[in-house]
């Protein structure tokens, strides 16, 4: 059996890097702005930055103090803080507010970045609780935070949540919820990862949105596609704290203009565009839910993006996918995750600037074509 | 007084301001390698970088997985991990053998990074404690170490150190410390920031000297000059740990290629070129030395640099660097820092590629004519 588990994964590994490979090939992509070169990357962030820019420097400097400010102004928030990552900046986030409120619990939702992805670095390094609140499949509501029965120095949610396929909850939830917070004395602290891509959903400016809380991190390379780097905003004396914060956690790099200057030509090139992005979602979730077996979590998206879930045979249905990006050069999901349910798997799926380069007829000719190869 | 002193505070930053803008003009410099300018220096990653690699993932990928071989080799150390800074890696290091030891305390030297430089993140992160050994201003001994009457879960050594001049102890004692420390059960981890800088010293190969040492950081961006970085080496599972704590500290960026590049460019670059620097350092040393009212810590230099104290009136030996760097385009100094000692000021002098620029006659001819100007 073991010997036979063995070979298996070795095998599927090996189908792993073949797809990544065939993929990386490809000419057209449905999932998010294409691929990222080091190359291109590099000689566009020549051409973008001045030659009279001066580099920043432990920090400080023109260069990145004023993109801090365009951040902040975009959010509605005193001050801002550039970060190497979302990780720094939300565990920053959490232990001010943890030793301001003299709490070490803080509240988010089982499926939280900081609970998943982190090695649970806020307990590890920041000795503090989580408190998980909700449920793993669903959007955290009012009546979950009602039943918490214990202090807690933050709440954390997140907008919009990824791990749920990118759901939101309509305004007045959001604002029950943060108003929940703040009358049990927590900080309400968002983790806007995705928050660039949460407007659209709500109508409303960043800084409305951001109003409802106390800090805000967003991040430059997801929906924004920069290389790397997010931010963290609020108060001015709080993020004065936090940079003291990014010195100890090994953040406060002698140089980050590389990021700092991706997040600034990319942010003001694609902020425009999110609402397209979300447009476009809605387009291609509306072709995919007619093709059978295929169902969308959240149908429709309430933002750029959602996990699109396949029946059939993950194999053959991965199969099938690496076919089309062989002959084609359409390169559509390179990798399936299992779900709850026997025969059915999923992917995520975020729309960018690359999946205007399909038609709708091509994308359910396509899936149509996989879906028939699963069965 | 106070109204005097805040207006004296201000006049004096306006000034140190007004420095850094003409020094930020100058052509030639005396310390280091000269200006680092973001739009050169992304042109030239753009043109350094195969046109044909791809971007690391999260810590991933060819490009950043054979450099870190490359490092690892270099230091005959199984295995490394390029981190963005060396606050992070060297936390992580001295965490990693804290839990091995299932002991709180490191001992390391009271100009120690972790002391001076990081806000005590070893504590506020890590709950480590710090036994300081030896004293300021001279080199650790071993003597020191055996007045040290508690367990230790790891010793860290900086070669060369900085905030003495970059002294280095001889091998003999290098060898006898970092037996103390195997002796008494402790983990020997290496501070070598500038242990490039520090091979002409010993005559030794980098292998040879981290093999005293458990584990070893290095620096891409001090010496080396490139735009930041870090590598942490040691044996395969310890650095499979450190990457585990490098997603802690939020360090396992989704790419790190541009810092990556920039540390391979100039590592290939500037390792043959130490040396050199040592030898500048050794000449230039020389010829300030000779100048009545300087005097230089160490004399010799044991690495590429040294501390150059200076006798006279700060404000005008500080006016008359930048009466140089204004007439002439040269860089000097441009900040001096306060000694123990009233009426002489210092500042740390490095050698790298700039110096060659300037003749023995020329640096004598201007510091000649700055002692004059503080007497």
């Amino acid at each position: 059996m073991a010997a036979t588990s063995d070979a298996t994964a070795a095998r599927m590994a090996a189908e792993a890097r073949e797809r990544k490979r065939v993929f990386a090939q490809c000419e057209r992509f449905l999932v998010g702005h294409g691929p990222l070169r080091p190359h291109a990357a590099l000689a566009e962030l020549a051409r973008e930055v001045g030659t009279a820019e001066e580099s920043d420097h432990y920090g400080e400097g023109e260069l990145i103090e004023d993109f801090e400010r365009e951040v902040a102004e975009l959010l509605g928030k005193e001050s801002a803080l550039f970060l190497p990552s979302g990780t720094m900046a939300q565990q920053i986030a959490l232990r001010i507010w943890s030793e301001r409120k003299r709490c070490a619990t803080v509240a988010f939702h089982p499926t939280c970045h900081l609970e998943l992805h982190e090695q649970r670095g806020y307990a590890r390094l920041h000795g503090l609780h989580a408190r998980l609140v909700g449920e793993a499949h669903r959007l955290l509501t009012l009546a979950d935070l009602e039943g918490v029965a214990e202090p807690v120095a933050a709440l954390l949610l997140e907008l919009p949540q990824r791990e749920i396929g990118g759901q939101l909850p309509t305004w007045d939830a959001l604002v029950a919820q943060t108003a929940w917070g703040r009358e049990r004395g927590a900080a309400v602290h968002m983790d806007g990862a995705r928050l660039w891509e949460a407007a659209p959903f709500y109508g409303r400016s960043y800084a409305e949105i951001a109003a409802l809380f106390e800090s805000v991190y967003v991040s430059f390379y997801k929906g924004v596609g920069a290389l790397a780097g997010a931010a963290l905003a609020g108060p001015a004396e709080y993020i004065a704290e936090a940079r003291v914060w990014q010195r100890r956690h090994g953040g406060n790099l002698i140089r980050l203009f590389p990021y700092v200057v991706s997040a600034r030509v990319r942010l003001r090139e694609r902020l425009p565009r999110f609402s397209a992005y979300h447009q476009g979602a809605m387009r291609i979730a509306a072709v995919l839910s007619a093709i059978p077996g295929i169902a969308l979590t959240p149908d429709p998206p309430h933002a750029h993006m959602m996990h699109v879930t396949l029946r059939g045979d993950t194999e053959r249905l991965l199969a099938a996918s690496l076919q089309i990006a062989r002959e084609e050069r359409v390169a559509l999901f390179s990798a399936l995750a299992p779900t709850d349910v026997p025969g059915i798997a999923k992917f995520e799926l975020w729309v960018g600037d690359a999946a205007s380069a399909l038609t709708d007829e091509e994308i359910s000719a396509y899936f149509t074509r996989i879906l028939a190869a699963g069965e």
